[in-house]
Protein backbone atom coordinates (compact mmCIF):
# COMPACT_ATOMS: atom_id res chain seq x y z
CA UNK A 1 0.00 0.00 0.00
CA UNK A 2 2.77 2.35 1.06
CA UNK A 3 3.83 4.11 -2.69
CA UNK A 4 7.07 5.58 -1.13
CA UNK A 5 9.63 4.53 -3.44
CA UNK A 6 12.68 3.19 -1.77
CA UNK A 7 15.76 4.95 -1.55
CA UNK A 8 19.04 4.33 -2.73
CA UNK A 9 21.42 5.19 0.25
CA UNK A 10 23.51 8.42 -0.35
CA UNK A 11 24.99 11.30 1.70
CA UNK A 12 22.26 12.56 3.13
CA UNK A 13 22.40 15.85 5.05
CA UNK A 14 21.71 14.10 8.22
CA UNK A 15 20.90 17.19 10.20
CA UNK A 16 18.08 17.35 8.32
CA UNK A 17 16.67 14.07 8.72
CA UNK A 18 15.18 13.47 12.16
CA UNK A 19 17.70 11.81 14.73
CA UNK A 20 16.81 9.70 17.77
CA UNK A 21 20.24 8.66 18.06
CA UNK A 22 23.50 8.96 17.54
CA UNK A 23 25.49 6.56 14.49
CA UNK A 24 24.75 2.92 15.12
CA UNK A 25 27.25 0.33 14.46
CA UNK A 26 25.92 -1.27 11.45
CA UNK A 27 24.80 -5.01 13.07
CA UNK A 28 23.25 -2.56 15.52
CA UNK A 29 20.95 -0.79 13.16
CA UNK A 30 20.00 -3.82 10.61
CA UNK A 31 18.43 -5.22 14.12
CA UNK A 32 17.34 -2.25 14.81
CA UNK A 33 15.36 -1.96 11.28
CA UNK A 34 14.56 -5.65 11.32
CA UNK A 35 12.33 -4.67 14.55
CA UNK A 36 10.93 -1.53 13.55
CA UNK A 37 10.08 -3.38 10.32
CA UNK A 38 8.18 -6.20 12.01
CA UNK A 39 6.00 -3.16 14.90
CA UNK A 40 5.55 -1.77 11.09
CA UNK A 41 4.13 -5.06 9.64
CA UNK A 42 2.03 -5.75 13.10
CA UNK A 43 0.56 -1.84 12.85
CA UNK A 44 -0.31 -2.44 9.06
CA UNK A 45 -1.99 -5.70 9.58
CA UNK A 46 -3.92 -5.43 13.07
CA UNK A 47 -3.54 -1.54 13.86
CA UNK A 48 -1.14 -0.47 16.96
CA UNK A 49 -2.94 -1.96 19.46
CA UNK A 50 -1.32 -4.85 18.24
CA UNK A 51 2.15 -3.81 18.58
CA UNK A 52 3.30 -5.11 22.14
CA UNK A 53 6.74 -5.94 22.97
CA UNK A 54 5.93 -9.80 23.25
CA UNK A 55 4.21 -9.59 19.61
CA UNK A 56 7.67 -8.08 17.84
CA UNK A 57 9.60 -9.94 19.47
CA UNK A 58 7.69 -12.51 17.82
CA UNK A 59 7.12 -11.69 14.79
CA UNK A 60 11.24 -10.27 14.32
CA UNK A 61 12.32 -13.87 15.48
CA UNK A 62 14.19 -12.64 18.43
CA UNK A 63 14.02 -12.21 22.34
CA UNK A 64 11.33 -10.28 24.18
CA UNK A 65 14.96 -8.77 25.61
CA UNK A 66 16.17 -7.73 22.71
CA UNK A 67 12.98 -5.53 21.95
CA UNK A 68 13.22 -3.93 25.61
CA UNK A 69 17.42 -3.38 25.28
CA UNK A 70 16.58 -1.72 21.79
CA UNK A 71 13.76 0.53 22.61
CA UNK A 72 13.30 0.68 26.14
CA UNK A 73 9.40 0.38 26.49
CA UNK A 74 6.60 0.19 24.22
CA UNK A 75 6.86 4.19 24.13
CA UNK A 76 9.94 3.81 23.20
CA UNK A 77 9.08 1.66 20.31
CA UNK A 78 6.63 4.00 18.99
CA UNK A 79 8.38 6.99 18.67
CA UNK A 80 10.75 5.13 16.46
CA UNK A 81 8.44 3.68 14.63
CA UNK A 82 6.80 6.77 13.88
CA UNK A 83 10.26 8.39 13.76
CA UNK A 84 11.77 5.54 10.68
CA UNK A 85 8.36 6.47 8.75
CA UNK A 86 8.90 9.80 8.82
CA UNK A 87 12.62 9.72 7.52
CA UNK A 88 11.22 7.20 4.43
CA UNK A 89 9.03 10.11 3.44
CA UNK A 90 10.95 12.72 3.83
CA UNK A 91 14.08 11.07 2.31
CA UNK A 92 11.98 10.16 -0.65
CA UNK A 93 10.70 13.74 -0.78
CA UNK A 94 13.97 14.93 -0.70
CA UNK A 95 16.18 12.59 -2.63
CA UNK A 96 13.75 10.06 -4.29
CA UNK A 97 12.69 9.80 -7.68
CA UNK A 98 10.24 12.39 -9.11
CA UNK A 99 7.14 13.25 -8.90
CA UNK A 100 7.63 13.20 -5.04
CA UNK A 101 11.09 13.94 -5.44
CA UNK A 102 12.95 16.77 -7.29
CA UNK A 103 12.70 16.87 -10.64
CA UNK A 104 8.50 17.22 -10.76
CA UNK A 105 7.06 20.53 -11.40
CA UNK A 106 6.03 21.94 -8.01
CA UNK A 107 1.97 21.25 -7.60
CA UNK A 108 2.85 17.81 -9.11
CA UNK A 109 5.50 17.22 -6.34
CA UNK A 110 2.56 18.40 -3.92
CA UNK A 111 -0.07 16.55 -5.09
CA UNK A 112 2.70 13.16 -4.99
CA UNK A 113 3.80 14.50 -1.09
CA UNK A 114 -0.44 14.01 0.13
CA UNK A 115 -0.90 11.02 -1.42
CA UNK A 116 2.45 9.47 0.00
CA UNK A 117 1.60 10.92 2.92
CA UNK A 118 -2.09 9.98 2.99
CA UNK A 119 -0.80 6.39 2.20
CA UNK A 120 1.45 6.23 5.50
CA UNK A 121 -1.36 6.84 7.71
CA UNK A 122 -2.67 3.91 8.14
CA UNK A 123 0.15 2.83 9.66
CA UNK A 124 1.52 6.66 10.83
CA UNK A 125 -1.82 7.78 12.41
CA UNK A 126 -2.39 5.27 15.14
CA UNK A 127 1.45 5.81 16.04
CA UNK A 128 0.58 9.13 15.98
CA UNK A 129 -2.42 8.54 18.44
CA UNK A 130 -0.10 6.65 20.78
CA UNK A 131 2.87 8.75 20.54
CA UNK A 132 1.87 11.34 22.57
CA UNK A 133 1.46 14.20 19.75
CA UNK A 134 0.23 16.49 22.02
CA UNK A 135 0.47 20.46 22.49
CA UNK A 136 3.72 21.11 21.15
CA UNK A 137 2.92 19.08 17.94
CA UNK A 138 3.40 22.45 16.00
CA UNK A 139 6.90 22.99 17.32
CA UNK A 140 8.13 19.71 16.78
CA UNK A 141 10.92 18.48 14.06
CA UNK A 142 8.83 16.79 12.52
CA UNK A 143 6.01 18.98 11.78
CA UNK A 144 8.15 21.49 10.80
CA UNK A 145 10.45 19.30 8.62
CA UNK A 146 7.40 19.19 6.29
CA UNK A 147 6.33 22.43 6.66
CA UNK A 148 9.30 23.44 5.46
CA UNK A 149 9.18 20.87 2.21
CA UNK A 150 5.22 22.22 1.47
CA UNK A 151 6.26 25.84 2.28
CA UNK A 152 9.00 25.22 -0.05
CA UNK A 153 7.03 23.86 -2.91
CA UNK A 154 4.15 26.32 -2.59
CA UNK A 155 6.71 29.24 -3.52
CA UNK A 156 8.40 27.67 -6.40
CA UNK A 157 4.55 26.86 -7.64
CA UNK A 158 4.07 31.19 -7.17
CA UNK A 159 0.68 30.25 -5.22
CA UNK A 160 -0.43 33.30 -3.69
CA UNK A 161 -0.93 35.03 -0.07
CA UNK A 162 0.80 33.57 3.10
CA UNK A 163 2.95 30.52 2.24
CA UNK A 164 3.48 29.82 5.57
CA UNK A 165 -0.40 29.75 6.70
CA UNK A 166 -1.20 28.01 3.55
CA UNK A 167 0.89 25.06 4.28
CA UNK A 168 0.00 24.99 8.13
CA UNK A 169 -3.50 24.44 6.02
CA UNK A 170 -2.58 21.94 4.03
CA UNK A 171 -0.57 19.82 6.55
CA UNK A 172 -4.49 20.43 8.84
CA UNK A 173 -5.82 18.90 5.53
CA UNK A 174 -4.26 15.43 6.10
CA UNK A 175 -3.43 15.45 9.27
CA UNK A 176 -3.60 12.06 10.95
CA UNK A 177 -6.41 12.04 13.11
CA UNK A 178 -8.60 14.19 10.63
CA UNK A 179 -7.82 11.37 7.83
CA UNK A 180 -8.49 8.10 10.41
CA UNK A 181 -11.62 9.98 11.42
CA UNK A 182 -12.45 10.41 7.60
CA UNK A 183 -11.73 6.97 6.57
CA UNK A 184 -12.69 4.90 9.48
CA UNK A 185 -15.39 6.55 10.26
CA UNK A 186 -16.89 8.36 8.32
CA UNK A 187 -16.29 5.71 5.21
CA UNK A 188 -13.90 7.57 2.81
CA UNK A 189 -11.17 5.62 0.93
CA UNK A 190 -7.49 7.30 0.84
CA UNK A 191 -7.89 7.27 -2.40
CA UNK A 192 -11.14 9.43 -2.28
CA UNK A 193 -9.34 11.27 0.13
CA UNK A 194 -6.31 11.96 -2.46
CA UNK A 195 -7.89 12.68 -5.03
CA UNK A 196 -9.74 15.97 -2.79
CA UNK A 197 -5.97 16.74 -2.23
CA UNK A 198 -4.92 16.64 -5.46
CA UNK A 199 -7.97 19.25 -5.96
CA UNK A 200 -7.50 21.18 -3.17
CA UNK A 201 -3.68 21.79 -4.20
CA UNK A 202 -4.79 22.77 -7.87
CA UNK A 203 -7.07 25.16 -6.28
CA UNK A 204 -4.93 27.00 -3.65
CA UNK A 205 -2.12 27.72 -6.56
CA UNK A 206 -3.76 28.57 -8.98
CA UNK A 207 -3.32 32.02 -10.17
CA UNK A 208 -6.19 34.65 -9.84
CA UNK A 209 -8.21 34.97 -12.63
CA UNK A 210 -7.86 39.14 -13.72
CA UNK B 1 -12.54 41.67 20.66
CA UNK B 2 -15.43 39.32 20.43
CA UNK B 3 -17.12 40.30 16.55
CA UNK B 4 -20.37 38.65 17.38
CA UNK B 5 -23.31 40.49 17.34
CA UNK B 6 -25.68 40.18 20.01
CA UNK B 7 -28.32 38.01 19.15
CA UNK B 8 -32.33 39.21 20.07
CA UNK B 9 -33.99 36.18 21.86
CA UNK B 10 -36.68 34.47 19.50
CA UNK B 11 -38.05 31.25 18.91
CA UNK B 12 -34.88 29.42 18.17
CA UNK B 13 -34.56 25.46 17.16
CA UNK B 14 -33.50 24.36 20.38
CA UNK B 15 -32.27 21.45 18.98
CA UNK B 16 -30.01 22.54 16.54
CA UNK B 17 -28.03 24.39 19.41
CA UNK B 18 -25.82 22.63 21.61
CA UNK B 19 -27.78 22.15 25.07
CA UNK B 20 -26.13 21.01 28.56
CA UNK B 21 -29.15 20.58 30.33
CA UNK B 22 -32.77 21.15 30.51
CA UNK B 23 -34.47 24.17 31.24
CA UNK B 24 -34.02 26.14 33.90
CA UNK B 25 -35.66 28.66 35.58
CA UNK B 26 -34.71 32.11 34.54
CA UNK B 27 -32.92 32.81 37.89
CA UNK B 28 -30.96 30.13 37.59
CA UNK B 29 -30.03 30.73 34.38
CA UNK B 30 -28.89 34.23 34.89
CA UNK B 31 -27.02 33.23 37.90
CA UNK B 32 -24.54 30.40 35.39
CA UNK B 33 -24.77 33.44 32.94
CA UNK B 34 -23.45 35.82 35.79
CA UNK B 35 -20.73 32.75 36.27
CA UNK B 36 -19.86 32.36 33.15
CA UNK B 37 -19.55 35.69 31.85
CA UNK B 38 -17.16 36.12 34.92
CA UNK B 39 -15.03 32.56 33.67
CA UNK B 40 -14.91 34.27 30.17
CA UNK B 41 -13.54 37.88 31.47
CA UNK B 42 -10.72 36.02 33.73
CA UNK B 43 -10.20 33.72 29.94
CA UNK B 44 -9.99 37.08 28.17
CA UNK B 45 -7.67 39.04 30.46
CA UNK B 46 -5.66 36.22 32.38
CA UNK B 47 -5.71 32.94 30.14
CA UNK B 48 -7.32 29.77 30.85
CA UNK B 49 -5.15 29.04 33.87
CA UNK B 50 -6.66 31.86 36.64
CA UNK B 51 -10.26 30.57 35.81
CA UNK B 52 -10.61 28.95 39.31
CA UNK B 53 -13.52 28.34 41.31
CA UNK B 54 -12.48 30.85 43.44
CA UNK B 55 -11.33 33.40 41.13
CA UNK B 56 -14.83 33.37 39.24
CA UNK B 57 -16.40 33.44 42.47
CA UNK B 58 -14.76 36.82 43.78
CA UNK B 59 -15.30 37.77 40.31
CA UNK B 60 -19.26 37.72 39.85
CA UNK B 61 -19.43 38.24 43.67
CA UNK B 62 -20.67 35.60 44.79
CA UNK B 63 -19.85 32.73 47.59
CA UNK B 64 -16.96 29.94 46.36
CA UNK B 65 -20.40 27.29 47.20
CA UNK B 66 -22.94 29.10 44.39
CA UNK B 67 -19.95 28.31 41.77
CA UNK B 68 -19.67 24.59 42.75
CA UNK B 69 -23.07 24.36 42.74
CA UNK B 70 -23.84 25.56 39.52
CA UNK B 71 -20.54 23.25 37.58
CA UNK B 72 -19.40 20.66 39.71
CA UNK B 73 -15.75 21.12 39.28
CA UNK B 74 -13.47 22.94 37.39
CA UNK B 75 -13.84 21.04 34.58
CA UNK B 76 -17.73 21.32 34.24
CA UNK B 77 -16.89 24.96 34.58
CA UNK B 78 -14.87 24.81 31.46
CA UNK B 79 -16.93 22.70 29.75
CA UNK B 80 -20.09 25.05 30.43
CA UNK B 81 -18.41 27.95 28.99
CA UNK B 82 -17.15 26.24 26.19
CA UNK B 83 -20.37 25.29 25.35
CA UNK B 84 -21.84 28.88 25.63
CA UNK B 85 -19.29 30.21 23.44
CA UNK B 86 -20.11 27.59 20.66
CA UNK B 87 -23.76 28.65 21.34
CA UNK B 88 -23.04 32.28 21.26
CA UNK B 89 -21.23 31.42 17.64
CA UNK B 90 -24.50 29.22 16.60
CA UNK B 91 -26.43 31.70 17.57
CA UNK B 92 -24.66 34.72 15.29
CA UNK B 93 -24.30 32.56 11.68
CA UNK B 94 -28.23 31.11 11.99
CA UNK B 95 -30.24 33.97 13.09
CA UNK B 96 -27.64 36.69 13.90
CA UNK B 97 -27.22 39.61 10.90
CA UNK B 98 -25.58 39.33 7.75
CA UNK B 99 -22.95 38.71 6.77
CA UNK B 100 -22.58 36.52 9.56
CA UNK B 101 -26.10 35.28 9.34
CA UNK B 102 -28.53 34.78 6.99
CA UNK B 103 -28.48 37.43 4.27
CA UNK B 104 -25.52 38.19 2.82
CA UNK B 105 -23.78 35.97 -0.37
CA UNK B 106 -22.47 32.61 1.08
CA UNK B 107 -18.67 33.38 0.55
CA UNK B 108 -19.11 36.56 3.04
CA UNK B 109 -20.73 34.85 5.42
CA UNK B 110 -17.76 31.98 5.23
CA UNK B 111 -15.31 34.89 5.69
CA UNK B 112 -17.35 36.15 8.69
CA UNK B 113 -17.75 32.64 9.96
CA UNK B 114 -13.88 32.56 9.67
CA UNK B 115 -12.77 35.75 11.27
CA UNK B 116 -15.78 35.43 14.08
CA UNK B 117 -14.56 32.32 15.05
CA UNK B 118 -10.65 33.51 15.13
CA UNK B 119 -12.07 36.39 17.61
CA UNK B 120 -13.15 33.77 19.71
CA UNK B 121 -10.40 31.48 19.87
CA UNK B 122 -8.11 33.64 22.03
CA UNK B 123 -10.93 32.31 24.75
CA UNK B 124 -12.22 29.27 23.43
CA UNK B 125 -8.66 28.04 22.67
CA UNK B 126 -7.53 27.49 26.14
CA UNK B 127 -10.47 26.25 27.16
CA UNK B 128 -10.65 23.47 24.63
CA UNK B 129 -7.34 22.60 25.37
CA UNK B 130 -8.29 22.56 29.06
CA UNK B 131 -11.97 20.66 28.32
CA UNK B 132 -10.00 17.72 26.75
CA UNK B 133 -10.78 17.69 22.41
CA UNK B 134 -9.19 14.10 22.33
CA UNK B 135 -10.07 11.53 19.97
CA UNK B 136 -13.71 12.10 19.34
CA UNK B 137 -13.20 15.99 18.51
CA UNK B 138 -14.31 15.18 15.26
CA UNK B 139 -17.44 13.14 15.87
CA UNK B 140 -18.79 15.45 18.82
CA UNK B 141 -21.59 17.78 18.34
CA UNK B 142 -19.90 21.02 18.59
CA UNK B 143 -17.48 20.07 15.44
CA UNK B 144 -20.10 18.67 13.11
CA UNK B 145 -23.43 21.78 14.11
CA UNK B 146 -20.19 23.96 12.40
CA UNK B 147 -19.38 21.62 10.06
CA UNK B 148 -22.96 21.23 8.81
CA UNK B 149 -22.88 25.35 8.46
CA UNK B 150 -19.88 25.01 6.61
CA UNK B 151 -20.63 22.74 4.28
CA UNK B 152 -24.03 24.68 3.69
CA UNK B 153 -22.21 27.74 2.47
CA UNK B 154 -19.92 25.77 0.48
CA UNK B 155 -22.83 24.48 -1.64
CA UNK B 156 -24.96 27.29 -1.35
CA UNK B 157 -21.68 28.85 -2.85
CA UNK B 158 -20.79 26.09 -5.67
CA UNK B 159 -17.72 24.81 -4.28
CA UNK B 160 -16.28 22.66 -6.59
CA UNK B 161 -14.90 18.95 -5.26
CA UNK B 162 -16.01 17.19 -2.41
CA UNK B 163 -17.71 19.68 -0.04
CA UNK B 164 -17.58 17.78 3.08
CA UNK B 165 -14.35 17.03 3.02
CA UNK B 166 -13.29 20.81 1.91
CA UNK B 167 -15.45 22.06 5.22
CA UNK B 168 -12.70 19.69 7.09
CA UNK B 169 -10.26 21.79 5.55
CA UNK B 170 -11.29 25.04 6.29
CA UNK B 171 -11.99 24.06 10.02
CA UNK B 172 -8.65 22.64 10.58
CA UNK B 173 -7.24 26.10 8.88
CA UNK B 174 -8.55 28.10 12.05
CA UNK B 175 -8.87 24.91 14.38
CA UNK B 176 -7.67 26.67 17.95
CA UNK B 177 -4.95 24.57 18.21
CA UNK B 178 -3.35 25.27 15.02
CA UNK B 179 -4.33 29.21 15.85
CA UNK B 180 -2.72 29.47 18.85
CA UNK B 181 0.41 28.24 17.69
CA UNK B 182 0.11 30.82 14.88
CA UNK B 183 -0.21 33.22 16.91
CA UNK B 184 1.87 32.89 20.29
CA UNK B 185 4.54 31.17 18.69
CA UNK B 186 4.95 31.91 15.30
CA UNK B 187 3.88 35.93 15.97
CA UNK B 188 1.16 36.66 14.04
CA UNK B 189 -2.08 38.43 14.48
CA UNK B 190 -5.48 37.20 14.71
CA UNK B 191 -6.07 39.35 11.57
CA UNK B 192 -3.27 38.65 9.68
CA UNK B 193 -5.25 35.03 10.11
CA UNK B 194 -8.21 36.55 9.02
CA UNK B 195 -7.25 38.11 5.73
CA UNK B 196 -5.18 35.03 4.72
CA UNK B 197 -8.80 33.09 6.05
CA UNK B 198 -10.78 35.46 3.59
CA UNK B 199 -7.77 34.99 0.55
CA UNK B 200 -8.40 31.12 1.24
CA UNK B 201 -11.65 31.41 1.26
CA UNK B 202 -12.07 32.55 -1.87
CA UNK B 203 -9.82 30.78 -3.62
CA UNK B 204 -11.73 26.91 -2.75
CA UNK B 205 -15.20 28.16 -3.64
CA UNK B 206 -13.53 30.30 -6.77
CA UNK B 207 -14.85 28.48 -10.13
CA UNK B 208 -12.31 26.82 -12.32
CA UNK B 209 -11.43 28.93 -15.75
CA UNK B 210 -12.20 27.41 -18.46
Amino acid sequence: MLSIEPVTPGPLPRSAILNTEPTERSDAARNRELLLDAAEALVREQGADAVTMDAVAKRAGVGKGTVFRRFGSRSGLMHALLDQSEKKLQAAYMFGPPPLGPGAPPVERLVAFGRARLNGIEVEGDVIREASGGADRYSGAPYNVTKTHVSLLLRQAEAEGNIWLLADTLMAAIDAGLVLHQTRVLGYTLEQIGDYWESLVRRVTARTAQ
